[in-house]
């Protein structure tokens, strides 16, 4: 269970970054080059490849070196383990879908008859 | 656009910690207070309430104090903003599912033939 809980953690931080998902997002429609996914983002290679390595840790990319050019395609499977993780909260809060309309809309309890806990 | 991207980013971050998401999964069994939210986790109750304003603050829960209890409610529709963007990570991928496969499969091209670009 700790093992999964740290693939969640890993995953969500990969992702709360805007250049680690425009390359999730890219590798999505195929694999490409380092060069391909760095060109249209404004970021040097050095910083681009800190965010390859923080995707290809975690798993959520793999990548393979053919001379001096290093290609990466997307494990969309990683991506499965946090839509796995929504699917589970998904089937909690559809059990009571009603319930953050009944919170917003409740009266506050009369102060004079409910002491504070 | 920016906005979307910020509010991804936001709500990554926010579950990419194991307090944080066990206060998501508990609260979409049902609104719960702080004292009832902390209970169970190994940690000091001004940390845990940083927790609670980073989840707050992205809007994946809200708060509502009467007297001094201060009770928490999942919104569940935040949890829909990254979906939203893993079902069109999804659409795009599953029209290539059998990339991932053909890569690591796939062999070398021959180095002599092929020159590093």
């Amino acid at each position: 269970m700790a093992k999964y809980s740290d693939e969640l953690s890993e995953i969500f931080t990969a992702l709360a970054d805007p250049t680690r998902r425009a390359v999730v997002d890219r590798l999505g429609r195929g694999p490409a080059t380092i060069s391909e996914l760095a060109e249209p983002l404004s970021i040097s290679l050095p910083s681009f490849l800190k965010h390859v390595r923080t995707l290809e840790d975690c798993g959520l990319i793999r990548t393979r070196k053919s001379g001096r050019v290093r290609t990466c395609v997307l494990d969309e499977r990683r991506l499965g383990v946090i839509d796995g993780w929504l699917e589970t909260q998904r089937r909690s809060w559809e059990a009571a879908t009603d319930r953050l309309d009944a919170f917003v809309t409740a009266d506050p309890p009369p102060t004079s008859t409910t002491p504070p806990r």
